[in-house]
């Protein structure tokens, strides 16, 4: 590919409206034009990426028996009703009439097509196991797309889907897959992904995993032990608590807090710290504004999805009225009305000599005895985990929180999706069965983008050579030198014709033009044949991470670049 | 590939609702998966078929310096709107809002995307010329999906966009992409496609061909001179009239025709033929209703492509009332109303002793002589040419009319869209230009079952090698047999082990089952290892297409097979 030719804008100015680096370089580089929020179309050095990244999913998925297939982005609604997910998800999923009226849904997932696909064939048990998969364009109506292709709403996505006869199949699958995802990720660049036990969410399932690459601008939490191999997402990380009482508890006593409603403000007012406080959190559940009030103490928030595995269903903070019997401000669990739901969390079991409120405007409790004054009470795992906190695996308080991208997961799915669409096959004792599913996604764009994060400097990507556009960046510098040009018309055939994936620069332009052109497209290999570079008798040969400098004779350079380009290959 | 592991059902029976032999076929061995009305999922066998049919297509745009790029499937509403195909596209362009209520449409095509992605790239005459092509999904809410993968709703496509400084540029461009297209469907197996002039419809521009495949299943009509090579689409072949008089005018007259309303029951009537009678065929224009009279000579029929063209319109044809002024049934020129928009087809000039309506209920006048009674008429092409009309080229009564399906289709766009659209650029005198484009475009779902129209028997595909499934079918005929097994299987790891891409059957099914099963794969080559070979020492190699049927013998088998499939493939 000449340089001169490659279709696209490249820029020296960071774009004002990219918060990410991955983004900014990769509008700075002309990989690819915004067209709408989330929604992007890509030049050829961002294709030739994608492209690789593709063919090593699909040599994957291949490699442990997966069978490419393809389902469509548009989609009747029935069978998204048969799953229940029509209803269930929201307007994420977009819906919409097509000219015969007929209600469809773009696929931003597609477990629903796979069970769509295969509930014919897979009636009998000699049939299974079986994985199938796809590269597909997908759309998700995000409502707040950004940081460039790390949360968009059109995407492609690897998907796959695999079927089972017994739950001991699906975990030895399980496992072979997330074995296939980590040659996926090191074959891609990035090995250091982690794999952390996450929360299904929507899709349903128990057991999942998320692999996740760490970098501050991660949009997920995730908790790591530092002293074993514990990790997990925030969402799905139990909090330990190792409460011990000090004290002896004193007696109940209800004080004046007047215009103290935040666990702040009384703390401040009574002179206790926030541990010493048990916090009422209000939600409203989504489908009936149902209050559920969650108590906890006071230094712990709260991890919402906990709560709505917990309860089933979706919540929202609550909107507390006059007349719900709630005292903003004020709530407490003595004495709190009928009209809600109470939970408390496991901070508070035991504990004692807390303040609290009162259910009365103005008025807080002090002395707070969990066991004496709530005998009843239940606690749960509503609390999101801290630095610090104990590990749930090893029990050492050496649990530290990070921020990472998800670029894969993986779900064992049960029989959520073949029970709700019907699909079963005849056991081999002819008694009927639902099989049970696996599902495994990697998108390809964010994928793409985490890699740039991960591996760039200032100037651009630095692109590992498995995915990287092209393999060498020859700049000719000074092409209007005949013996310049000459040699390096040449050294850009002689690479081609040896298999290596070459862009060339012989523009007019100065060198460091050039330069920056070519830490912008990220070529693992720049060679620069330059009139002083002629006289010398050499080539300069660098590498974009700087781990190498050199230089090539002129009658060996082509041999040597392609030796430098097979060693990378098979590293 | 073990068939046995092959997800996908085969059936024996052609399913009743598939019309055309591609589908029932593809359906029939488990190629793909009715969803909706023109929505289809594909199982491996299909999906490897596109895949190859798709680096084809990628290779040979790549080999004309095109650029593959991505564009949305989901874009925003406003590009269309630049266009102005937002409006003027009917409902097979899918609009609806996204979750912030904006509009947005699916991508039936993506001239406005690529102009969208290199507005800004495209800004001085030195980047030109340049193309970009992409292999995407799109969506086209086609009225009547019929024919299996040959008009869907949902599809893959090719579809490329070149940008030039000049007509000429872009006329030299046209040539190479049409020989290119050439390369591809020779490549893909199906050589025999030829080249047509065609109408250049909604995509604007003037000079556009398709690429047919003569098949009497085929959508399209298609003009043939057998004389010369002049080809053409049934809406973009010009109908020539070499009518002579042969007799004196007669004297016009009056006659009662009650209740003949239609040219049949006329012509009948009165004793004269079709070719006697001025017919008139009344359209109202779909913006506002407005009528058009056209005549034309009542052995012709109105080519309706022709005529939108000439009023710049869409029509549909016309519900006359009461009011209206014609009186339906015994419209003629003379006297008719001036409530609409009267033309005249190239059929009726200079003809004489016509029979034609005498817009008077029961009446119809005889005699009318076109150059005497309608002196000021002008004339126009509106009519379909017919079986051994005269061509346009040589000028012999040589045409033919066959069938086609379009296989693929270029276009000289001009600058419409970027006129429309505002993309510019400077020439080398510093003026403001507007690039002149071209599109060309291949559904990648359409030609795979195309080549199964054009290759089939009764059961199953005949795959040209290049775009098989698999190059060699493997069967084990009684592979409970341990000496048939051990072989076979050998002989599976070895062919693979040579780059050979083998399906491979050991199944403990009849020899009957597993032949029919290959049948509906159509794998190019097929060979059959069983006792009774064993034993003579040989293995059986036949052709899907019957073409060969041989033997090699157990040592030599993997060279012979290895030989037959490179042979195939450099072909």
């Amino acid at each position: 590919m000449k340089l001169e030719k490659l279709v696209g804008e490249r820029f020296k100015e960071r774009p004002s409206d990219c918060v990410v680096d991955s983004h900014a370089l990769m509008v700075r580089g002309g990989y690819m034009k915004y067209m709408a929020s989330g929604i992007f179309s890509s030049f050829l050095p961002l294709k030739r990426i994608t492209r690789k990244i593709e063919q090593i999913l699909r040599e994957e998925m291949d490699a442990i028996d997966g069978q490419e297939v393809s389902f469509p982005v548009v989609m009747p609604a029935i069978i998204w009703q048969e799953s229940g997910r029509y209803d269930s998800i929201g307007k994420e999923l977009v819906r919409f009439n097509d000219r015969s009226g007929s209600p469809v849904v773009l696929g931003m997932t597609h477990e629903e097509a796979a069970v769509h696909l295969v509930r014919e064939y897979g009636q009998s048990y000699n049939k299974y196991p079986f994985m199938i998969y796809q590269i597909q364009t997908k759309f998700r109506d995000e409502a707040r797309p950004r940081s460039g292709l790390i949360r968009v709403r059109e995407f492609t996505m690897k998907d796959a889907y695999s079927f089972h006869t017994s739950q001991e199949d699906l975990e030895q699958y399980y496992d072979k897959c997330h074995k296939a995802y980590e040659r996926i990720f090191s074959r891609a660049g990035i090995p250091e992904v982690i794999s952390i036990a996450s929360d299904s969410g929507m899709m349903g399932g128990s057991v999942s995993h998320e692999f996740m690459l760490l970098t501050d601008i991660g949009e997920d939490s995730i908790v790591i032990c530092n002293e074993c191999d514990y990790r997990a997402n925030m969402e799905a990380a139990a909090n330990i608590v190792d409460y011990v009482r000090t004290a002896p508890s004193i007696d109940l006593e209800k004080v004046a807090t007047p215009g103290k409603e935040t666990i702040e403000e009384v703390s401040a007012f009574l002179g206790v710290e926030a541990k010493d406080t048990c916090k009422a959190v209000v939600y409203q559940q989504n489908k009936d504004d149902h209050y559920v009030v969650l108590f906890i103490r006071g230094d712990y928030d709260v991890n919402e999805t906990k709560l709505t595995n917990y309860l089933g269903c979706d919540v929202h903070p609550a909107t507390i009225t006059d007349t719900c019997g709630l005292v903003a401000g004020f709530i407490g669990p003595m004495g709190i009305t009928d009209n809600c739901t109470v939970l408390y969390d496991n901070t508070l079991k035991g504990v004692n000599n807390l303040v609290t409120g009162a259910n009365e405007v103005g008025y807080h409790v002090k002395g707070l005895d969990m066991d004496r004054d709530l005998p009843g009470a239940e606690f749960h795992d509503f609390a999101k985990v801290r630095e610090g906190s104990i590990c749930p695996k090893c029990g050492k308080h050496a649990l530290t929180v990070s921020r990472g991208i998800e670029v894969g997961n993986i779900f064992q799915l049960g029989t959520k999706y073949t029970k709700a669409m019907n699909m079963t096959y005849l056991d081999s004792d002819g008694n009927t069965q639902y099989p049970i599913m696996g599902c495994y996604g990697i998108g390809v764009g964010r994928l793409a983008a985490s890699i740039c994060e991960a591996y760039h400097d200032d100037y651009g990507p630095i692109w590992p050579i498995a995915i990287a556009p092209w393999q060498v960046h020859v700049c000719a510098v000074r092409a209007d030198d005949a013996e310049v040009k000459a040699y390096a018309d040449n050294l850009y055939n002689a690479l081609q014709e040896k298999g290596i994936e070459v862009v060339y620069d012989d523009r007019n332009v100065s060198a460091g033009v050039m330069f920056s052109d070519a830490d912008l497209l990220g070529v693992p290999f720049r060679v620069v044949v330059s009139p002083r570079n002629m006289k010398g008798g050499i080539v300069e040969i660098a590498s974009r991470d700087k781990a190498l400098k050199t230089s090539a004779s002129l009658d060996t350079a082509v041999d040597e670049i392609v030796a430098l380009v097979k060693t990378a290959l098979n590293k």
